[in-house]
């Protein structure tokens, strides 16, 4: 049973519909009627204008929009655990041509204004040391944490007082808006984000992610940086199409709700082992060496996260009846 | 009536089929079985040890292979019309970290050894010039010609000779084996290329396209490189079986020889008028501006290639009806 | 003796006492007194605000300027000719992070809107091909060729028109200013220029060049650029000082007027055998390979252009007695 | 009375004539005889043979040894307070084209091998986390403490076995040679260092430092990165000769002696205060504020180092009658 990673769930039979109902058309890269249909859909998700633009990986929303919010002689502030940092092989620093990541530290991988200020003011302003562009953050967090509106929004004020960019990657930003409740808009454009990373592949998607950009006036370079890197698709339709079925109806937003309840359903199996709160579809748990061993035994699949520490993830296709065996293995070990 | 581009043609009834038979799969990444089989296809399709890394764009394929054949500090040579010159967004200087193309000319966008000779013997020996380290070819060209085995290795041993490595541009190479008839490993490796960006998209994929590599030592530079750039996608086994599902029954061929027979109908259709002998799917015509509009009059969609001239780029789906409106109506001009 | 390059030459003995007069003096980096004063000094030169920059190469020069002006998602217009394209090894690729550079055609290096304005038009504007953000000009030509001020003008106007940035690589601008006797505000900045590489180190100086900039707004990026890309001196004294020597009395003109007096000298000689005029300080003669053999034989020492091209570049410190014994060969051949 | 960094000491009166004798000599780049016999001196100085070039700065030379030792797509280990870390504007990620760098702690910015091994095993081998490439130290450190030839031993040792390339930054590494009265050879490549940068500057050059790779098969790529990134000068005599009198009669060492020995008259003044154990030229202070101002309002010039820290560094040009005052400022604090 699946538990290690919702980046190995299916795809929604919505979204597979939506592939299969745009093949026979005639249109090549963006030109096709659903990606130009992209930029008022999510305007009206975000309702204000903004300009989206499909890709096929986390990674490449994020450093695409690094690349415009940063130059290649400055800084990009950013969680020691970010996924940028530690999981995408330098992406960043291709993508910006050689720009630093300033490591911030935090627990859950979250990041707070003072840790931002502490950052920044050790770094001397002067040409020797590079200073810093930009803020990225996680939302949800690496390791499973939500950001609330007024987190961000904290955020956001601080970057604005330093000059520096905010970008947010939302790889489960649905899990995020999910779990809170909260407005996308309030926790996104209104709280000083200038680009979202929205993540729909490990939601139900098949390969398309969206770049959100909420200044448009970075939208011709962000254009030419996505076929430059190789990521404008000959095909666009396909990607168009699924980002849209994911929005029809929120269907984004269901599926984050099931992926999160499922979650919810393993921590509350064992509270006192819980290394973080669960607020979105990340469960970290503290086991023995043995404890885990028992839980392999049950076919379970998930990360070992350091030692004693483990990892499940749960996906908004999660069988009920694993959760269940997961949650029954958890409380009984 | 789309004739403008094979960028714009449907995906295969298999591969939308190979797509949803792996939705249900519990891998992340190219740990899935179909990803896992890539090497071992291809090696089969070619009789040799090769390694094979999907990506979804050719400009990917083409400068990932690039990257790792060219060092930053020195040149690519190609043809003046080959797409990673004048359709790329400046790719290659992006994945190479700057490195330069040294633009040649021949007819027909075909490069030949005598016009690499002369680009390379043009170039001063010393630190002061860029000094040529890898030649790019296109196969088909941008203009529809095949190069025939002996002609790559023509260039294969000047490469050689030049300590030149060799990259083939196989956005169209399917074409270019079902035109020619001869076999793909005498066209690429026996002929001295080292890494082909094997091209599926226009030829019936969804949105999956192959890097081959033929030197093995340059795999895990390679691997690392894709997932940089961004495109090591999470769900990479969508991506493997739309490829194996190509290979399938030689599907690729088919569909290519589906493509080309279409293109030899329009050529047929006015041979007088034809500017490049049409060997794969593409047709270059001379007409004038009133020919034109009488042809864009009858609903054919096609794109104008300078003065007086058109480009028709047929496809595997090419309906039938549809080709012979057209041979008709260039027949009749 | 030497004709081969201005390159070869000896520091003017002013330059060396400015730099023994700045030994004992305790500042780092360029915040000593003379760095200091460069600004003002170029300002009052050009008699406008400007900001300057010392660094050791033209090539430094050029490409930190060029960083500023072009992303590295666009292209530089400049001659085929040009330095920045045949002599600094892919400096621009390395400094903008892979911008392109677009070569134009153009008798004895020199470029016309005409030609600039043929090869905007020949790009498509959309994301495929790489747009042009600058051009690049060099004042005197690669072949010694001098703009005048309604030449740049009419450049600049087009530039400005097309959005393009104006850089003039001034490797032997005092041998132009020289040569046409206009000013130096009107060949620059009055005319559209944004950039300009004001050359030294052919004309007298030791190891220092000068970035003048007359877009103020791009200070502090040149600033950063020229430390990260290692230009950055710790002790910059040395350089500023050799400037300000070289600007003091106009030494750079007395120079650059004797250089090209020497060149006039070498001119008159065989007015019949001159491939370009000669406007500066440079000489291409046709000759026989027997006629170059027996300058040879002589002991001049020059460089080959080609086939049947010979090339004189005179130096402020050439010895009026090799220069009458050059002439006289040249005229005796 | 300047101590606030050797960046700003005096050139030597040897270099001062050195550059003066090479002035008439007609050569350009390191075509000059002075530039080709570096080689050779450096080879002579470490017994054995090492290709030696001449740059401008410590950055170029640290960042031209560090692009050759490490593909973009991989990372350097160095100390957290390394200069190429702190202070080089990041260029590192420039010269390399966006490698990263992986910061170790230690007291004094001094490496050891526990250092390395625990950053080298907290990264995944995989293709989503950057593998590292090269381990870059600073000898003597940026805190001013000697690595002895054992202790470079050990970490080159570990380097081999972790295939890491081995750089030396040597800004300062003629006080360390000085201060252990070890052999240069035993201090470097004997101990696995594959590229030194080789500082003069701070110790009585002018603006010349060397780039001294013990890896010839790498000298090509150098010598072209070196001009790529604007660092092969025209007149590079002056460069070549100011090194060569450097070496002559071991100038280095006795400017370094001289300053270390500086260094420790101050160090002697007050060695309860001391943060670090002074085997160098720099001396880091603990005094209140007080005291600092105290030190200030005597005429003395140095920085503060962080709250209640200061630091002096000594020059080989201090005059003995400065010390002399510092020193007893210092004791009768």
């Amino acid at each position: 049973m699946r538990f290690f990673s919702d980046n190995a769930a299916a795809a929604h039979p919505k979204v597979l519909e939506a592939i299969a109902a745009v093949n026979r058309v005639d249109t090549a890269y963006d030109g096709d009627e659903w990606s130009q249909r992209l930029d008022h859909a999510f305007s009206d998700l975000f309702r204000t204008e903004v300009r989206a633009f499909w890709v096929t990986t986390g990674t490449a929303a994020n450093c695409l929009a690094l690349a415009a919010l940063c130059p290649p002689y400055r800084a990009i502030l950013c969680h020691r655990d970010a996924h940028i940092e530690v999981d995408e092989a330098g992406a960043p620093g291709f993508f910006t041509g050689g720009a630093k990541l300033v490591l911030l530290d935090g627990p859950g991988a979250k990041v707070t204004p003072d840790a931002v200020s502490a950052a920044c003011d050790a770094i001397r302003d002067d040409v020797h040391q590079v200073q810093p562009a930009a803020l990225s953050i996680t939302n949800a967090t690496e390791y499973g944490l939500v950001y609330r509106a007024a987190e961000v929004t904290a955020l956001g004020e601080f970057a604005k007082q330093r000059k520096l960019a905010l970008h947010m990657d939302g790889a489960r930003v649905a899990n995020a808006i999910a779990s809170s409740g909260e407005d996308l808009a309030d926790v996104t454009w209104r709280a000083g984000v200038d680009a979202l990373s929205f993540g729909f592949v490990k939601n139900g998607g098949l390969n398309a992610e969206c770049l959100v950009l909420f200044r448009s006036e970075l939208a011709d370079e962000i254009a030419v940086r996505r076929k430059r890197a190789g990521h404008l698709l000959s095909k666009g339709r396909y990607l168009a199409a699924q980002i849209l079925a994911m929005l029809e109806n929120d269907l984004w937003l269901d599926n984050a709700r099931a992926a999160n309840a499922a979650a919810q359903a393993l921590a509350n199996a064992a509270p006192h082992r819980l290394i973080y709160p669960v607020e979105a579809n990340e469960v970290f748990l503290k086991v023995s060496a043995e404890e885990e061993e028992r839980l392999r035994a049950q076919a379970f699949d998930f990360y070992e996260w350091g030692p004693g520490q483990i990892r499940f993830v749960t996906s908004w296709d999660q069988r009920r009846e694993d959760v269940e065996k997961l949650a029954a293995a958890i409380a009984s070990l």
